[in-house]
């Protein structure tokens, strides 16, 4: 994963034993050299065997022969080559690559081709030619909101490489801090980051990092709007006078900077200028979105410099204030990058859109010469499940575009924003889902095989997990935290049993249902700690499906598997509710959960005997257990939901009409079903 | 956990909420705040509730007062004093500290005695007067044989101050590699370390970072011997021509500095001169152990030197180098300190002796008037049971030295030498075993009930989590990766049931079994995995002596649970040896343990038959039985051993004997099956 362009299983495999020799062949240097290093390293905690790291030498058998033409760009590029051309036979292993950067992405492919049996550890015999779709996949990370040092950015980058993702986009201000160190202006980290941002010297060893990787660092600061934390320090710059504390919560907040003052693009040329130098990269991002326009609508002489220079309104000011950024950007060799916000079409040609808005917004970008982003649809913060956003294409089958416009549409982000996730859980949200996204962005768009997707996402967690992304090891101590001290062995599991089966609600919905959060506020909480994307409930949906709307002759019967599970959850849920909030208070708002969840699953049980009887026909019965089920689906203040409430409303709808079975075809009982089990409209 | 020196239960509890309110009262610095707001965050990560972190204002309720002397040492010294009052009262919590190391102390026993249940989170009321019973209480980290980096270091500096120790020991050079940056000198650590080590800066970091919990950062840079890593750079200095390259492979090495050499000291004095700027502690540790003196002896020069200086021997060179480096020390203000061989009667009185040979050659280092320090019985690398450790007293009971002679034992330090750690499983080796080792250090002599230790060890070990240690979540992580892709669930759970039951062979047996291993190689396999003092062991073996020394008259069955117990591992031994190997080639050498495994399990269930039937004393019975356990018990390339065997060995012997159990009286029953049961001497 991502799945590659072009692959063909051939017969054989080449086993990988303790004589394994590799050389490069035609170009390699450093970075390539360590690259093959991690790859060797990682098949050696995973075999146990060692590996020579001296290339082979003459009259000695080559496993791996790296042939790599050249070192490709010294500061990638959107447009760098990162093809890849892997062959395994039986006698050894042939990578070729144009580039560094692809032959590093074959030796992530060859990482994932490992595999063992009786017989040892092998490579089986394929023929792969692969590349990309999208030359631009990205993860934005929003450092911002909460704070996420280091150490969370390092073993991300690791993580993206895995899945060949090569852009990480740093979202280094908004509101809440200004997370990287200005030499020129240090009042702004002094005090809009409360001690909690990148040094000049820490961000240039993240970025070697990155591009060691084969990834790109793009900076944003986020301007005119989500500036609190620049205003913390320049209060003179706002558009209203008024002193701006950084903020602590979340949300569109008013203050702006002010774009009629030159003073404000003194600044950010100083600041702008002083962080072109630290980022190679030629892309700089300028955030632009979700400007309210309040400060500029109350402040008289704000509305007069829009008249005096017609600009019309807010827009027009807004599009003002981006062209004098884009030539200040300019002048440091830096391309603007910014939100749907900026789209104007007085920008240089030169300018990215990256379209939080969706795809239609994107489109109409490249129908007007800009070249765009899609994240809309890969907002992994929301805790979609990962089929949402693979189904999410930037350039979809039926697209209106061009050959050449859709040349323009570069690719996606992935974007975690952080108003929920701590260091501790960040992992979590972002993996293994974005793995999903990656392959959308580099695979062909006719990989949709959403089974399969889910299926290779589960191993590729693993592969995630060793490249050091702790989504499951902080998940477990995080659990473990949450059971506290006084749990004995059946608590723990029945916890587990149940937190495995809760999500987090979607969308913003938490901030409706935990108003009184900020960014201090802990989150060990059972929301923090559930996942999204519960694979126990994608499999439980998938075993309904499958009574419900099996093929008559269907040989294997789900009922039984059905039964023990729904057991199984009867008496998690039963002590979650009853028994652990005495022994872990931290417990306590997980105790309604677990009520609607024993109500579900008992409605389960009941609706599987009547599946079985056919006494699910009389009276009330469906109206009821529908009703019950509604009231089970009600989120609350522990901003969690049970995801296998939608598969128990099938099964309750198809039970209430299972002697019907025998009488329909099988698209008209699908349609029966289907219908009966839609949920009401709000 | 360490157990406090006077500790009163009163009656009542604190209850914990969000009004909790705290001030500082007499002096406050930087350091408390930072300490105090690392507390509040555990608490607010364990009770999820969010506390204020201004000091309480007049008018609100005080919850804690941290009422605290003064600074402590701007360096801190062993005579520190580290002493604090702690009284909780349901109406607040008082800590009284002279120090700010005394009052993280506090700090620390507070978050140990956070509780919850179904009426919320409180701090039982209680009256603590504590103190350590001595100054030096260490960790000793060998970052020589294998490379830890910062990441590693600091999370085990979180740990150490969870137990209050109080020294961390960083072992930085040795023949494998020269781990600390010299600017006076780049070529020592450019050639001796393959580019792993410590900057200066990043030193001075991990410096502060350990200040900042209460602990001294003591260096250790290993010479005459253990010093291949200078010779890599300056092969000139040593006492026979030839080149030098860095080990990789464990051991006593023939390569020693050459005393007799000018150019030797030039480079000590550089060196430690520039070093001793670096570290602000007033110790400077020259190691000095495990010098074979062959290369001496080898060198008629040198030899020629010894009779020249009249110095004797070999020895008498030793102390004749030391006594130099020790001029050098004093000349940057340090006091030399170094393992039992520097000991001479020559050596200035400020030097302190760190035993590894154990508490007698230790108390003769204290009659000879100089300060020591106990190493033996504290290496956890040899992977002996805590309880173990926890036995091993500095200064026992029955000791013969005067109160005078009692006080130069200024404490010890757990030493966790790297031959066989990784930065991804050392976390394992230290805890929680290194907790008891904190608390023989600091709690009352008297203070010995090892069922105790071990309960409370368990709970310290899930503080120790929460505070950075890896020691459980790399475990699992471990174990995932070695069942590789291909496990299902019960294969899983099978594996892991049989991994918590072996534990790692102990002392230096592993070199034997593993003998090709070099620092190279992967420590990802079955005996990196498998952890110390297997507690699914332990309870076993108590609930065997439970069934077989039981007075008569005891009411509760251990049977049914034996039997269970015996069961669930004979299927799981079953599982490792005959499916695993084929789905994970990584655990083929697991099988033979596991057979082992399957074979003392199925010995103990046919023993738990004999008890009940009395059919043990026919024939043979018990020695057939106890040659196969001695089978079992055979250790071979996988490196683990199985520690239930001695508990099956009493079982089988008891069973054997079980007719006579009605006629002897509890003592003279004990004493035959314990005699029995003693295994033969090699």
């Amino acid at each position: 994963m991502p799945w590659p362009t072009e692959i063909e299983a051939t017969s054989g495999r080449f086993p990988i034993t303790p004589a394994f020799r590799f050389v490069w062949a035609n170009y390699h240097d450093e970075r390539l050299e360590a690259a093959t290093d991690r790859a060797l390293r990682k098949w050696e905690a995973r075999t146990g065997l060692q590996f020579s790291r001296s290339a082979a030498e003459p009259g000695t058998s080559i496993s791996l022969l790296i042939d790599v033409g050249g070192a490709g760009s010294k500061i990638e590029q959107p447009e760098e080559d990162e093809s890849y051309v892997l062959d395994v036979v039986p006698t050894g292993v042939r990578l070729r690559a144009p580039t560094v950067p692809g032959a590093m992405h074959g030796l992530e492919t060859l990482l994932q081709l490992l595999d063992g049996d009786g017989e040892g550890y092998f490579i089986p015999a394929v023929h792969i030619r692969d590349q990309p779709r999208f030359p631009w996949r990205g993860l934005l990370i929003d450092v911002s909101r909460h704070w996420q040092p280091t150490a969370v950015i390092e073993r991300n980058l690791d993580a993206m490489a895995t899945v060949k993702l090569n852009v990480l986009h740093l979202h280094l201000s908004d509101d809440q801090g200004f997370r990287l160190e200005s030499r020129r202006h240090p009042e702004l980290q002094e005090k809009g980051a409360d001690g909690r941002y990148f040094t000049q010297r820490e961000m240039k060893d993240l970025i070697a990092y990155a591009f060691a990787r084969g990834i790109r660092v793009v900076p944003e600061f986020d301007v005119p709007g989500h500036a609190t934390s620049w205003l913390a320090s320049h209060p003179e710059l706002a558009s209203l006078p008024g002193t701006y504390p950084t903020e602590r919560r979340w949300g569109i907040f008013d203050p702006v900077l002010n774009p009629t003052d030159d003073r404000t693009y003194a600044l950010l040329d100083d600041v702008f200028g002083e962080f072109a130098a630290v980022f190679p990269d030629p892309r700089f991002h300028i955030g632009g979105d979700e400007n309210n326009g309040v400060q500029w609508k109350e402040n008289p002489a704000i509305q007069a410099f829009i008249q005096e220079k017609n600009l019309h309104d807010n827009a027009g000011l807004h599009a003002f204030f981006n062209r004098r950024l884009s030539a200040i950007l300019a002048k440091y060799g830096k391309r603007m990058i910014g939100w749907d916000e900026i789209f104007h079409p007085d920008l240089p040609s030169t300018t990215v859109i990256q379209s939080w808005r969706g795809a239609e917004a994107l489109a109409e970008t490249a129908k007007a010469g800009f070249s765009g982003l899609l994240s809309n649809g890969y907002y992994i913060d929301l805790i979609e499940p990962a089929a949402m956003h693979y189904r999410n294409d930037p350039v979809p089958a039926n697209t209106t575009l061009t050959a050449e416009q859709q040349r323009r549409i570069l690719g996606g982000e992935a974007t975690m924003w952080s108003e929920w996730v701590s260091p501790e859980n960040i992992d979590s949200r972002i993996w293994p889902r974005t793995a999903a996204i990656a392959e959308r962005l580099w695979s062909p768009r006719t990989v949709v095989d959403i089974p399969d997707m889910y299926r290779r996402l589960a191993d590729i967690g693993q592969r995630l997990e060793e490249a050091g992304s702790l989504h499951e090891k902080n998940y477990l101590a995080m659990l473990s935290r949450l059971g506290g001290d006084h749990l004995d062995a059946a608590q723990r599991s029945a916890l587990r049993t149940f937190v495995e089966l809760v999500e987090p609600v979607k969308e913003y919905r938490r901030e409706d249902l935990q108003p009184n959060y900020d960014e201090r506020t802990p989150l060990t909480g059972l929301a923090d700690c559930a996942r999204p994307d519960s694979s126990d409930a994608r499999y439980f949906a998938a075993q309904i499906e499958a009574l419900v709307f099996a093929a008559k002759s269907d040989a294997i019967d789900p009922m039984p598997e059905l039964d023990r599970q729904l057991e199984r959850w009867i008496a998690a849920a039963r002590c979650v509710a009853e028994e652990l909030p005495a022994r872990s208070p931290r417990l306590r708002d997980a105790a309604p959960v677990a009520q609607q969840l024993l109500t579900a699953a008992t409605i389960g049980r009941d609706a599987l005997e009547a599946w079985r009887t056919g006494q699910g026909q009389y009276g009330g019965w469906r109206t009821t257990r529908l009703e019950k089920l509604a009231l089970a689906a009600k989120d609350g203040p522990a901003a969690v939901e049970i995801p296998i409430i939608a598969a128990l409303r099938l099964l309750v709808c198809a039970a209430s009409v299972q002697p019907q079975r025998a009488t329909l075809a099988d698209a008209a009982w699908r349609q029966l079903v289907s219908t009966l089990a839609e949920p009401a409209k709000p």
